[in-house]
């Protein structure tokens, strides 16, 4: 072995962030309680699911390789064995710590500590439910993630796999009668009505949801760090429209030690925040604490895992963390119901999907890999090209020229007459060679990330922007 | 390949068997609903977990095979390589059938259909939730077990790890308030009372349970058949003793088509049972149809998986069957609340492991196989043995000396010192060779499902003939 794991932190760091994170976890049961306690229990779990997987990936990443889940790493020079599959690991981790964090939020001692603003009389069992069909999606979308990486499932198998996995989901909303409304946007309310009810649409609408999750961050792949990268933005950035609806100025008070410099005791953080986004609604709160009891967890995992997966990579995710990430994403949209807000978060995977549709659908030639080209002498990625082998249909042609014509893609075309003979693969990744021009791995893999955050911004523009234009207050 | 996988049975029985389970699945829906109508669509879901796992075996097996997961039949003339870990495929197969049996019972309109002696009013909540954490248990068992398989786990590692799968339950357990008193034998009433707290030793029993029912069954292993075997007759041990809860006679009808015959139109079977051993507890019945609703696909799977896995095998089972197989024995005994009763029928296994102790705490050495050994001339077993290296110590001696005299084991002296040189194997197998003499592989297998038969008839006697000598009727 030529690449060493690369380094852990040093033991002071673990000094400081456990103590931190058990702080965190055994807050709740000091008295008097936080306003919520349960979040802070889901901090410190967070905090130790960064851990967790910043020291068992390396360590682990032997075994991966002797049981033959290893990879060779395409756009290098070198050709170590790198382990496969270790989202696997994060997989566990962030599974084990959802179960472990059960009787925080759902236990009769919790239940019953009155939590100001949020005081709860009665045993939360609907909500138990819906976290435990979420956690067994999770896990069936592990499993046969890990599956998927064991038995190299074919492409067009493996799509649907996360209709599967979200089953669980699916049959709890059933047995729940869940809500199947949808508000109906004000520019076709006359046909429709205010609300809709989509019935056993809407079970299909939940399926797809995670099947384009999964599917979305999972064709995004090839260089070091594009998978957990994806994830752990779109994570934070639900996290941050979580932590809108939370009740931040019914009387949660910051206290900042300001009399050490002088100043007052203590200062009101957040009373101009108002009530929140939730308007005193407590479903809305609830909804919105579940989703961050899933998101806080996954971004720590997501933060770990990336660091050794960044360039040069010492690990890959394999298929299982697209699968885990995409299932966690689908299960908050649903169950927290704002897969609308979720989608937007999603705005370079759409780009990226339809600009693949014409490969994805057969009317361009698809490469078994559609990464980038590696030049070796300069270290710089290329777009990648797919070959027609016999001349395209007209459609085609078509649709290429109109691609080209936006900048999409770039056409290699018969000097005479004028056949399309080669076009760069039509991925995001190389839109952005082809854009910005040839770069290097580790600088792609930031072009990538900076799209995706631009494009939370943007989501978060629509969202709280724009949304009144289609959509009044009335938001079930 | 030699051996071609078992043929699987004509379209004919097909033909007859998926219109059963069908109709025993949409039974419920049809007015008016029967008694139990959940039991009807379980019934109809365990015909097609038999089904399922009869067809998807042999079709998966060359997928398994090209994947790595193979082995060698060691008890065999020939070197084929028969597909591993196959336990995974019934696995998930059950898991996806209890998780599609949900709304049956549990959901708004199931709840609400008047079932005789069952009358639900209110959303059975707190059931769905202890339902659910079960199958998160029984899958995290199958993702444990399957990891096991695919980085082959050293033995004294693996033996904790169905305490991780049982976290699950351990955690809803205490979420929900689950009751931790147990009833006080009488001999000893005088010192303890009648109730006793076992508080947090209550969840370590549990955690043990769980542990004890998976390496239990697994370490009963080496020769076709035996695992599956001994799960599919503690499970209908389980059913049968749970069938005996139900509120048979409160109106339930058979309606048999005597008129047909001459005879009367119907007649009433179970009039003479009385009102069961629930004796009119709701929660007694609901607990054992809880049980039933696991316990029943497990017996479809089971049957489905042995005709591959009977001598001589087709498909090997893997550690992953045990884990799941385990792990569901002991879901139902600690939610259903008959753990005691559940390990009366381990009487097999329980005997195995005190037989085996001496070579699991290190008292005799332990070779990795303890399989019996194979003559190829006889086709017949005999027993193994382990050899002593070095001269054993007291202890070990005194042990083994014991265990001669009772019969359990053979062991081989030194003609002049008397030093013992090499000892039979500790294992049920290689007890029954011993006791029984040599005998081909299918014979042994025969003989360990006598065996788990005599002992469940046993089981049975013990709990309902002798168990009031050390209990009263109080039987919480």
């Amino acid at each position: 072995m030529r690449l060493a794991p690369r380094p852990t932190p040093s033991k002071f760091v673990l000094a400081v962030l456990v103590p931190t994170a058990t702080w965190f976890i055994i807050r709740p049961l000091v008295e008097p309680p936080p306003p919520l306690p349960a979040l802070h229990a889901s901090l410190g779990f967070s905090l130790l699911a960064f851990l967790w997987t910043l020291y068992l990936v390396p360590a682990l990443g032997q075994t991966f390789v002797k049981a033959g889940l290893k990879g060779r790493d395409l756009l290098k020079v070198y050709n170590d064995d790198i382990p496969e599959s270790m989202g696997l690991i994060c997989a566990s981790i962030y599974i084990l710590l959802l179960i472990l964090f059960i009787p925080f939020p759902f236990s009769h001692f919790m239940s019953l500590s009155t939590s100001e603003g949020l005081a709860k009389q009665e045993f939360p069992h609907f909500q138990l439910s819906v976290y435990l069909s979420s956690i067994l999606s999770i896990l069936m979308a592990t499993l046969l993630g890990f599956l998927d990486d064991v038995f190299d499932i074919r492409w067009r198998h493996k799509v649907p796999i996360p209709i599967i996995a979200s089953i669980p989901l699916l049959m709890v909303y059933y047995a729940e009668s869940g809500n199947t409304n949808v508000v109906v946007p004000l520019p076709v309310r006359f046909l429709f009505g205010t609300l809709i009810n989509l019935g056993p649409l809407y079970y299909v609408y939940m399926a797809l949801l995670s099947t384009f999750a999964t599917n979305s961050i999972n064709i995004i792949a090839g260089i070091n760090g594009s998978e957990v990268s994806q994830a752990l933005i779109i994570a934070m950035s639900v996290v941050l429209n979580d932590l809108l609806y939370l009740p931040w100025s019914t009387s949660y008070r910051f206290r900042l030690p300001l009399y050490l410099l002088g100043g007052e005791a203590d200062i009101d953080v957040g009373g101009v925040w108002s009530a929140g986004m939730a308007h005193g609604s407590r479903q809305l709160v609830e909804r919105h604490l579940l989703s961050l009891y899933f998101m806080l967890p996954l971004v720590g995992v997501c933060l770990g895992f990336l660091y050794h997966n960044w360039y040069p990579a010492r690990a890959f995710p394999g298929d299982t963390l697209c699968y885990v990430t995409g299932m966690a994403f689908a299960v908050v949209g649903i169950q927290a119901h704002f897969s609308k807000t979720l989608l937007l978060f999603f705005i370079p995977q759409i780009f990226n999907f339809v600009l693949s549709c014409p490969q994805l659908f057969g009317l361009v030639p698809c490469p078994r890999h559609r990464v980038p080209r590696f030049d070796a002498n300069t270290n710089l990625l290329h777009p990648s090209k797919a070959m027609f082998e016999r001349p395209p249909s007209r459609l085609s042609t078509v649709v290429l020229r109109l691609f080209a014509a936006f900048g999409l893609t770039e056409l290699t075309t018969h000097p005479k007459s004028g056949t399309i003979l080669e076009v760069t693969n039509l991925t995001i990744l190389n839109f952005f060679l082809l854009r910005i021009g040839p770069m290097s791995e580790k600088r792609l893999t930031q072009t990538l990330i900076a799209t995706q955050i631009s494009g939370s911004l943007l989501a978060f523009i629509v969202r709280y922007g724009l949304a009144w234009l289609v959509y009044d207050g009335d938001r079930r």
